[in-house]
């Protein structure tokens, strides 16, 4: 199967480590590869490196190559702008339908954690078969295991047999809850958090994308013949510079009639801030999280990543990031305002930081 | 006056900045300049740089000699072991003995903080005129503002005049008190914490301590008439190998029967942690003394010294130093703890971090 990965993401919350040219998803920050080394070794087993495409922006591209010397350098699609994942979605789907107009395509995004490859591949597999047979839109969700707030929710019909093996059929998707509803979705049962990953046929994206956004279909679709030619480049600034910014959620699944969902039970954490790589992080005996040499004094529950030797004392429950050009130093229950410090760089001008 | 700086701490509390070679003293930690260059300033009213000898050891010499280029070469006394006060303030004195037996000398640490340096320069004025009017030891006490177990006290006598405008007769030295004794001392009023400075006539001293110490008096005055000849390094070697290690305060100050005190009230702080220099520090309004280039996210009371742009984000009292091979991160009230890091990295082997 083909597969698609969407290498965009900008990740504010992991300063100082990430920064305009090497977010989330080039940072080795879960293990010894980066994240997105990580995300194309998972799918090897299902996709040979010619079959993987990875849709990025210019500033991230060549970074993304030194990491990946695997994938064919056809294979890296340059984004001219971001415009969501709708047209990154459609832009890649054309490039594999002037080939393979009936193979499966996965689109998975590039900075994701799972915890449980084996199982994730089991559950493509699955996945491949019933975008394969049925035609349908199929996402994976997220078994839930608290009443989150910060993700979208797919609601499916636990009662009515696909006739496949945990695979359900989707009845609604649900925007990011409040607390009350979250805990509604999560003790009725049949609700799975977005994930953000999708399995269909090329054919079968693309036959939606032109119902559904005929004006982007229209744009972007003339691309199609161009792909392996020298006017590729051109064409995709065209077709983006028209285009609307819009997701795949919205603009496709949200209103789709035939989607499938899978309930994934392998591991997965979107690390959306240091505290979610503590999390998944192993730890030891006094629950710290250390990468780096570090010398604790009094001191537990902690996660460190730093270059020089680093003494933390008498403190709990702190982050403390250190790199080349600047150190972080945050409370775990308070990672989410580590954007703030980027916003604070970005209004004094200090482009070297960001 | 003759002034003799004794520049032979180790300071492993200030760690990451202070190292074996470069200790408190040596550096700018409670302002521009460091504090041995704050101390020497400090006295330049009173003395002539070619009046002024500091007692080091080999290790921090030439560091010394870089920060004080007006201080004579041959001012800057090595000891070859340090030995304690005492041997150190014979030694010194033996060198002013030689050329000027009737001078007064004041003896200071290199490593104390003076907030008011005209009131420290107006009592070393009184100290001067007691101490060659009467022949006294004289020592600087130090107004007691709350009931500090960390230091010695001075107890004086509050009734008796002395002749002298805020000079008083000392009618005990005591040892670090507890809790409930350094109650009763601050009640009493007329105790004062001793500063381990000292003002007298060096014929004075060196006669105290002819009699009190007679064998470290034997071992060091033949160095006496050595000074300024290629002998005086391997005379004061064979000395310091045979010379009891002794404070002055315990061999002299406590058992002298002509002693006074001044009490003084110069901002005196002996800078005996990273808190210490919090508590001096200008700060802004949010109570944090920073330097360098920093960024606060709901962080207050906080203490920062960093070389790379640094930021905080929802932490309070807390103390940050970093330096070129070293971040330290630290409660605020834990400062007494850093030493357990240098300990820690001592243990390991970490030579090049101590």
């Amino acid at each position: 199967m083909y597969i698609v990965i969407m290498a965009g993401g900008k990740g504010t919350r992991f300063w100082p480590r990430s920064r305009a040219a090497t977010p989330k998803q080039l940072l080795d920050i879960t293990g010894e590869q980066t994240m997105i080394q990580q995300t194309v070794e998972r799918v090897l087993p299902v996709s040979g490196p010619e079959k993987i495409l990875i849709v990025t922006n210019a500033e991230q591209a060549e970074e993304l190559q030194r990491q990946l010397p695997v994938i064919p350098a056809e294979n890296i699609i340059i984004e001219p702008v971001g415009r969501n994942t709708a047209p990154c979605i459609c832009l890649a789907a054309t490039k594999i339908h002037k080939t393979a107009p009936g193979e499966v395509m996965a689109v998975l995004p590039a900075d994701h954690h799972i915890g449980s490859p084996d199982a994730f591949v089991a559950s493509l597999r699955i996945a491949e078969k019933a975008a394969a047979d049925t035609g349908a839109l199929v996402t994976f969700g997220i078994q839930p295991n608290a009443p989150e707030t910060g993700y979208g929710y797919i609601e499916y019909d636990a009662g009515k047999s696909t006739g496949l093996e945990n695979v359900f059929t989707v009845l609604n998707f649900h925007e990011k809850p409040d607390r009350k509803r979250a805990q509604q979705y999560l003790a009725q049962g049949n609700f799975l958090w977005n994930s953000g990953m999708f399995i269909w046929k090329t054919s079968v994206i693309l036959d939606y994308i032109e119902n559904l956004l005929p004006a982007m279909y229209a744009g972007i679709k003339p691309v199609e013949e161009l792909w392996d030619t020298p006017e590729i480049g051109s064409a995709i600034a065209k077709a983006y510079e028209q285009s609307e910014s819009i997701s795949i959620d919205y603009g496709v699944m949200e209103k789709a009639d035939n989607v499938l969902t899978i309930p994934g039970d392998f591991g997965w954490n979107d690390i959306g801030s240091w505290s979610a790589i503590y999390d998944i992080a192993p730890k030891d005996a006094d629950g710290n999280a250390l990468r780096g040499d570090v010398v604790m004094v009094d001191a537990g529950n902690n996660f460190v990543h730093a270059q020089k030797t680093t003494a933390i004392v008498g403190l709990d429950n702190i982050v403390v990031v250190e790199t080349d050009d600047a150190v972080l130093v945050c409370a775990r229950d308070r990672v989410q305002d580590v954007r703030k410090v980027v916003d604070e760089l970005e209004k004094k001008g200090r482009k070297e930081l960001l």
